[in-house]
């Protein structure tokens, strides 16, 4: 694909971007939920563009809008693109959709030549990744891979509207559910293009960068439980002072982080002081941990360590310390073979690529389970995502499909041997 | 005083305490605020007390009781001693009233030995310190200083009845305030025992101490303000974590006070993160710093280095800092020579003495804008106070007597010269 090909893509996809960001529950900003009226709308929107682009298209059963670009031979197994098309409350326009529209345009570009690749295209538009509606995310690409937990149907939304009223509420059949199944052997791979949602491209002037896994994540909630006292009538040598116990862990926690590896991060995102009065010494202090990274065993040690020196700092002070997970998932490794043939793409487009976890959550989580995942980022400005700010750039679109193009063709003639 | 007089006169001031503390506006716990009928009880009750101690007696302009004692000669300037008969909500039973009857206890030693001193002994109790009821506090010391400012008449409490309706509904007149005024020539100076309401004297297992001053304070709120951002996109390396800056400056805090002079103390009291979440980077942390010293100049020098190092702290991590002071009284030094005559006396009861400043505040404030304080401090358990749990052993409350008879008469010997 020449620059000047990729150029009008881009245009294209920004123009859709807009256009879909039209479709919202209200007019001030952008809100799609799953199972919604505007649900449907972008599905029919999205399966016009895909007919467009000369695919066979349909709604499944969970309500995600497909597409397939059949290969040299009809009916031969597929590479699957896709990304989602829900999106939060007050969202940016991009992320989700980038990774759709982008799709379609790879396709748009083989269609427009007449070319057929050794393995079919299937596109599709996840109808729910964020979980903004009820709560419980990658709803769609669970349909696909045949994981919904029985319990979803009944799941509530905030107005006791379930998943499975609601699905009938939009012409869904929830007793079809697993229709949207596929079976293991229909697609060879995943690819899912998306924005960063972080700075780490911007930082390295890069507009392109591969993923190399989806960051695991655990969450604690933490507490020192010292003292209270009197701010004024206990001298500093006889307090127990559960802030200043927090304060020390959290220097910890801010230092050591990156010394075990730049990939991992934590974060101390909540703290409640008890009493809390300017005039008392804290005697009790609630804090939660967030802790990723790429790789289950080195979070695993991290989060041993800073647990230990918890302990540790309460300890020496003589003070209690408590933590409790209550949240955790494991990290989504890139199919190496899907790296290797997206960094080909990214070196040959921008000179050179940047490998990198996703610090976010993505559709392709799910997809793991069943099929070889790889995933190309694109720069997004100052890494600002779920809000209205959420940008980027036309010129970086550009080298995005130039990429995606490559990799896509690669990976359809390496992987249909 | 010997041994055995003084444990009476402790038995007595217990049992006085525990009946000064049945008069409160609730049986569960001992509440008793300023014009209250339960003040009045309370004025009647220690009145009958300093009578049976061969004193005169007069309730003053602003609801203080107060007790005259004659010297060898009538009419003589009077040594002043006194202390708080008001309570917080929920109080304990030691906490000013401890004062007022170890005071009292004086007197009845001379009376009960028809001794009289070069000076006169005046004993006040005080009828407002807390501010429980009006939020205004020192009431009933402002009240012989003549330092009422007019807007104190017309301060509402929680029912918006006024301090003036308030006099009113119990018998006082407002327009009398300045009748409880007394000339700077009716005293020569002003002793007070109090609870200590910290852990210095129990951690050097000494019941008494004697006070070097009462600690200046400053108040303020103070801000870190970066960049929220996704807790699992933005690698360490990047982030602007308000959080992450105000734990460092938090543990610099902790430090540096007591290396500045272990008379000071600095607390972090209250923090709020916002936006607050666990997957989300501080963007900005608000906090309040109290600082408190006996001497105002180390104290404001502690100040400035803190707020040096707040800002130095924000800057190498491109964050603001900002600290807004909203409060700040100044240091009252206790009079060397009244701090000598109570070591004396501490010195010869429990073979040796501790100088301390003192947290918190007391009516020697407000009494040291006239005439030079002094003040007797008694261990309490664990330094518990403003609760039900504080607690004085009777014991160190004799201690406290035999102390406090000694050094009232070596002040009314050296002074009345």
């Amino acid at each position: 694909m020449n620059a000047s090909a990729a150029a009008m893509a881009a245009e294209r996809v920004m123009s859709r971007c807009d256009a879909l960001a039209e479709i919202s529950e209200t007019p001030e900003y952008l809100t799609r939920v799953y199972l919604s009226p505007e649900h449907l709308r972008a599905n029919a929107l999205v399966g016009k563009w895909m007919k467009g682009a000369g695919m066979q298209v349909w709604q499944d059963g969970v309500g995600n809008i497909c597409g397939r670009y059949e290969g040299q031979e009809t009916g031969a197994k597929a590479l699957l693109l896709g990304s989602h098309l829900d999106t939060v409350r007050n969202a940016g326009r991009y992320d989700g959709m980038l990774g759709v529209l982008t799709a379609i345009e790879t396709v748009q570009y083989l269609h427009d030549r007449g070319e057929r690749l050794p393995l079919a295209i299937e596109i599709i538009g996840f109808a729910d990744e964020e979980g903004t509606r009820f709560g419980i995310t990658l709803l769609g690409s669970r349909g696909v891979t045949g994981t919904w937990p029985e319990s979803w149907i009944t799941h509530p939304d905030g107005n006791s509207i379930t998943v499975g009223q609601a699905m009938r509420d939009i012409g869904l059949n929830p007793d079809r559910i697993w229709q949207a199944a596929r079976d293991a052997e229909d697609f060879v791979s995943y690819l899912e293009l998306h924005i960063e949602q972080g700075p780490c491209l911007e930082q390295e002037q890069l507009a392109l960068g591969v993923v190399t896994a989806i960051n695991g994540a655990r969450r604690l909630n933490c507490r020192f439980t010292g003292e209270a006292g009197h701010a004024g009538t206990v001298p500093m040598s006889y307090r127990k002072d559960a802030l200043g116990a927090a304060a020390e862990w959290m220097v910890f926690i801010e230092q050591r982080t990156p010394q075990h590896s730049p990939q991992l991060v934590a974060t101390v995102g909540t703290l409640q002081c008890h009493p809390g009065a300017v005039n008392v010494i804290p005697g009790d202090v609630a804090l939660t941990l967030d802790v990723r990274g790429p790789e289950d065993q080195a979070l695993a040690e991290l989060l041993s360590e800073l647990l230990t020196q918890g302990e540790a700092i309460a300890l020496s002070r003589g003070l209690s310390f408590s933590a409790e997970e209550y949240y955790q998932i494991p990290a989504t490794r890139c199919d190496d073979a899907l790296q290797a043939a997206l960094t080909q793409a990214v070196n040959s487009v921008q000179g050179r690529s940047l490998s990198l976890p996703s610090g976010a959550g993505h559709d392709a989580i799910a997809v793991a389970e069943r099929w070889p995942v790889g995933m190309l980022f694109v720069r997004c400005d100052r890494g600002i995502s779920h809000h209205p700010a959420e940008s980027v750039t036309t010129q970086d679109v550009a080298q995005a499909v130039q990429a995606y193009v490559q990799a896509v063709n690669a990976v359809a003639c390496s992987q249909s041997a």
